[in-house]
């Protein structure tokens, strides 16, 4: 455990700003007496909401004004260009400078990974980050999915950086030395799929730093086959918030077919603590939110709608990422593949 | 309901061949006497079955001896070629003759689809065939998903001719005027997704033929917003397969946690009906199998590991699309565009 830990956290973003992220940062600070957090957003709402919870001018909770917001609608090129004020670029500035380790948003995910891209930039031999975040499986252990929404097409070169980044997180999280990676695809047989997936296979198996499984499809993602499943980021995307609408729609179905006969809903009484926690379960986005990778830097996304308790998740997320020294790790193994030549990518990719 | 129908069946298809298409043909004549089956496939392996049953010679299942079967593995183009005597095309080839009024086939989705366009031909106007299937939502009414793999990736005129075709189907489907269609993607915001969407997006609201409702995510696929869904193949066909898979996920960690005490076990027993048919619901492909529209014919593919259930689903499913009289709706509707040239989809693309 680190004895002294810094993030940075856009107060503003999400759709609930302060509201979730005020209670999340008096709850981590109390619950990690080494973590120190700089509150990005504008003084006034802050010092009114720690006000209101009885910590103002608490000694870890140190407010850094902003004056603008990057808002859900706004275009990323234009958060980039107009917003330089805003609590989301001043979190990640704050990341930049060294100020802190970390940061946390709610915000706007294309605004985010546009002024992440560009204020922290690329790790040296990557071509994009990604956006990563574990999944529930049958097994224990969860599965670590990326992209899920950074980059909305991805080539070959790009899905294979995906296998490496993806590694090294989930290696370093479930603590094996090598996680199974498989391509998602449309079908499990070497035909399926576009050029850009079958030719993504090919790296994967030829590189030594990729413990390639083979394709998986959206109906075998969960069964534990693969401890990292790589796709584009808006395939990723959807197959994530699908995850969200299938168990919203299965919980709504069953509590209504639960409702019908007094005797099941009693039993819909008994089982509501399984069902919450069932359906916390298989929404980890929401819960813990997403990370960046590939970056010069630590970038935790927490979902947009995230409560106070997922807000706070996403600060634990955070902290965590950095005792791992993902980004370092990351820079170590790329380092690796550049100076060795041993396997360059773009040599396979041809 | 037609007086006569007459449907072909690719009877060697899917993981099962046989075993699920035998007892599968044997219900839908017993149910539908309006029903005739053309079975192809191997003759011998089919009398064998039909004997089993105790329906040698019924005179509603005539064989169609067929020497060839395309496999799983099977590459699309080398089926097409090579396999000119194999059950699934000669299915497809009595469609194309007329003697049928539908084929439905458990095989190889791309090599069905690569025969099936070949062999049928796309309906004028129309650029690419889809793959539609219905899936549950909170609602009374399932909305439309297309397509569901047929097509990797897609344009704007394509997903714009996808929103068409959804309406018509769904429209029929559902007995109402106008179906509210979506195009899937990873936000709601105009800003988000490619071009092809975008420009999907502007030649849907300015078609008199789409009753268009804005972008829908993957977490409000099944509320309802929608009565059809528009994505590209490969989007789709994952969004599906993972709402299989979450599904799957959902009932193991539901069981398993009722599993802990005896109570629960208990409660698990009674609740086993109620959990059986949710599981089936929210798995309509699995169980209704999925069509090919913008064909010259009704082509309905059945799940892969369809059970015998699923499969004379899916037959009943051709025979509701044959009453329903689908591609001449949308050829009609086709027609109409070309000629009136009121929105020309391919000036609005531009």
């Amino acid at each position: 455990m680190l004895t002294h830990l810094t993030i940075a956290l856009d107060m503003m973003g999400g759709d609930y700003g302060p509201r979730s992220s005020i209670p999340a940062a008096i709850a981590a600070v109390n619950k990690h007496p080494n973590l120190m957090l700089l509150l990005c957003g504008n003084e006034a709402v802050i010092n009114e909401g720690l006000s209101k919870l009885d910590s103002l001018n608490h000694p870890r909770l140190i407010i850094k004004h902003c004056t603008e917001v990057v808002t859900n609608s706004c275009e990323p090129a234009l958060a980039l260009r107009n917003k330089k004020a805003s609590s989301m670029r001043v979190a990640l500035d704050l990341v930049k400078s060294g100020e802190a380790q970390a940061c946390v948003s709610a915000g706007n995910t294309g605004a985010l990974f546009f002024m992440a891209h560009y204020v922290l930039k690329m790790l040296p031999g990557i071509k994009r980050p990604a956006l990563i975040s574990s999944v529930p499986t049958e097994k224990k252990q969860p599965v670590y999915l990326l992209d899920l929404g950074a980059n909305v097409h991805c080539d070959a070169q790009t899905l294979f950086e995906f296998g490496i980044m993806g590694s090294i997180v989930a290696g370093q999280a479930l603590d094996i030395a090598k996680p199974k990676v498989c391509l998602l695809n449309i079908g499990s047989e070497d035909i399926k799929g576009h050029e850009g997936i079958k030719q993504a296979a090919v790296m994967m198996k030829a590189s030594p730093h990729i413990n390639y499984q083979g394709y998986c499809e959206g109906s075998d993602m969960f069964t534990g086959k693969a401890d990292v499943i790589v796709c584009e980021g808006f395939v990723g995307n959807v197959a994530l918030k699908t995850c969200e609408g299938i168990a919203k729609l299965i919980m709504y179905k069953f509590t209504k077919a639960l409702k019908k006969h007094a005797f099941y809903r009693l039993i819909a009484f008994v089982l509501r603590p399984i069902i919450k926690k069932l359906y916390k379960r298989v929404n980890p986005d929401q819960y813990n939110g997403a990370s960046l990778v590939g970056l010069r830097g630590i970038v935790v996304k927490s979902h947009g709608n995230a409560s106070s308790k997922a807000f706070l998740a996403a600060i634990e997320e955070a902290a965590r990422e950095v005792e791992r020294r993902i980004p370092e790790k990351i820079q170590a193994t790329f380092e690796q593949i550049a100076s060795k030549s041993e396997h360059p990518p773009s040599s396979i990719s041809k």
